[in-house]
């Protein structure tokens, strides 16, 4: 056994709009030894997502907010360094939510820290992404929220992040006609590479009467189902283009994230009654009863070849602010991640 | 078997904004005898709904637009006097989609006619409201679409007028807390009447900000359902009063029927990812096979005097479009009728 040093990232002040590097602050804390029931772990990568930007406001809500001057918290994988815990052995590899940090020491259950199986082939980083909260996330959006069925025509926003192009690839896999919704050529290219059937480039598009356009043009019926990632803009045409009866999952409103005036909300709600619309938010830990069949199923769609991801990756813990920040100019490719070691 | 004399409404133009009285036509027309299979039919109460506002903008919908010059059609309860369909009695009573007229002769499938029961002790009038298209509008939309359990708090806008009444009621019998909303001091001390724990003087409340003060006074802890009639601020404030996982019933929004502007949608729509809120539309015929079962239960209320309702009525076909006109200023309290003889 031995002490470590984590180098960590707090909270200095709450970040006004868009988050700057200056809302941030490094910390160098010295790691113990583990007391009784506890582990050490050094961790390998750690996740930055957009939900954080939420637990960075001093607000009510489904997680806590942050407080400054605290180390923040977030996925995170690593691997045992010392235990005095018997569930756990030197060199196991453990998910926890002690992100923003290179190692850690402490209880497993309030880290709630899972020791992960070493026999499946994935990268570790896997387990931040499509094997992970970001998988389980589109996994239970689409099928369970949405109510998927073969044969929809479903519109992913974000569709070349974490989320969104798992989704992608699940309502391919489920047979539907899929149109994803990215930023740029090189993320269009990327989510017409997972098999999507219309791609959509919104910064082509330009508002919601020109994404509304563009969604006549890929499925002049309409669409059945909307996995939000994105609000504003994008769930405006997604009711514009909605058949009757369609579904949409609210996963997240990326576009709002950092809105500092008063946001602005569809215009055409009203729709909601005459196409008799669901609008249904959800957030992944409510269907963690989900996760075996998850697993199952992503495990065997990646050994298939029906599953693939990609991974936009920043080299070390200096760089996790950047790679924050970077979530919300659409700076990644398929999961944001912080390599630590 | 004798000819009758129909006076009749058509829309002379379509209004734009709140409908005025020079866009309604007044027209006479000769009903001749029933033809093979067809009924002849004096009508004696129509209805005026909200929805009809919707048929009045020439655009896709879930019912066709209104043609201009055409005799609008809408619910009316009225006596066969003659009939070529075994059946169909003289003086059978019966309900129908030709409203907007006095006297009708036709088949009775492309009217939507069917013989209501002589032996339920209600008067006719209560086929057009509690026992007939609102009172089922209620009934789906509280049970079904939001999912009402005992012992919830429920907010319904409009909870003075057809539909907004018996859910009310409805709420209240399946032991929830209700909170309703109403304008004016007459139309709150009915709802207050009908057993609301708490009533909202929209009026008073001024705006979005008023009505969360409100709801937050009568619900500090939030609310589990919403069921909605009115849509704009109302819709915005239930959002911010919404319990984590409350559902929400849209079942109209007349505050936008007669927007000639942009309509503005609810600001605080973010809300609905992380407290997980579901808003889903309906309309009352995707769910007439609960028409049984809402026969049954509103029968065994009302003989216990569980389910109280009230009408307000116009005198004579000559009065069809002040009444129509008057359900956007409230000048209804329940349901409102034209009695037609």
């Amino acid at each position: 056994m031995a002490t470590l040093t984590s180098t960590e990232w707090a909270l200095a002040r709450r970040p006004v709009g868009l988050p700057q590097q200056s809302d941030f602050e490094k910390k160098t804390v010295e790691i113990g030894e583990p007391g009784p029931g506890e582990i050490q772990v050094q961790n390998s990568w750690m996740s930055v997502d957009p939900y954080m930007r939420g637990r960075m406001y001093d607000r009510e809500s489904y997680v806590p907010p942050f407080q400054i001057g605290e180390t923040m918290t977030g996925g995170a994988v690593g691997r045992v360094t010392a235990s005095n815990n018997p569930d756990f052995q030197v060199g196991d590899l453990v998910q926890s939510m002690n992100g923003w940090r290179t190692a850690w020491v402490g209880d497993p259950a309030s880290a709630m820290a899972v020791k992960l199986p070493g026999d499946t082939g994935l990268p570790d980083s896997a387990f931040l992404g499509v094997a992970g909260m970001p998988g389980l996330t589109a996994y239970a959006g689409i099928l369970r929220v949405a109510e998927l069925k073969e044969g929809d025509t479903v519109f992913v926003s974000g569709a070349a992040g974490a989320v969104g192009s798992t989704v992608v690839q699940i309502a391919k896999i489920k047979n539907c006609t899929v149109i994803g919704s990215a930023g740029g050529p090189d993320k269009c290219a990327f989510v017409k590479s997972l098999g999507a059937d219309h791609v959509i480039d919104y910064k082509q598009a330009k508002g919601a009467e020109g994404l509304v356009a563009a969604l006549k043009e890929a499925a002049p019926k309409g669409i059945d189902v909307y996995f939000d990632n994105v609000g504003g803009d994008h769930l405006t045409a997604a009711i514009e283009a909605a058949r009757p009866m369609a579904r949409f999952a609210e996963c997240g409103m990326i576009a709002q994230y950092n809105e500092t005036g008063t946001p602005v909300g569809p215009p055409n709600i009203i729709q909601v009654v005459g196409k008799q619309l669901k609008i249904q938010g959800f957030i992944v830990s409510t269907h963690a009863d989900m996760q075996p069949a998850f697993l199952a199923d992503m495990a065997k769609w990646i050994a298939a070849g029906q599953m693939k991801f990609q991974e936009t990756v920043m080299e070390g813990i200096d760089k996790a602010p950047d790679a924050f920040i970077g979530l919300f100019s659409g700076a990644n490719t398929g999961k944001m991640l912080v390599k630590l070691g």
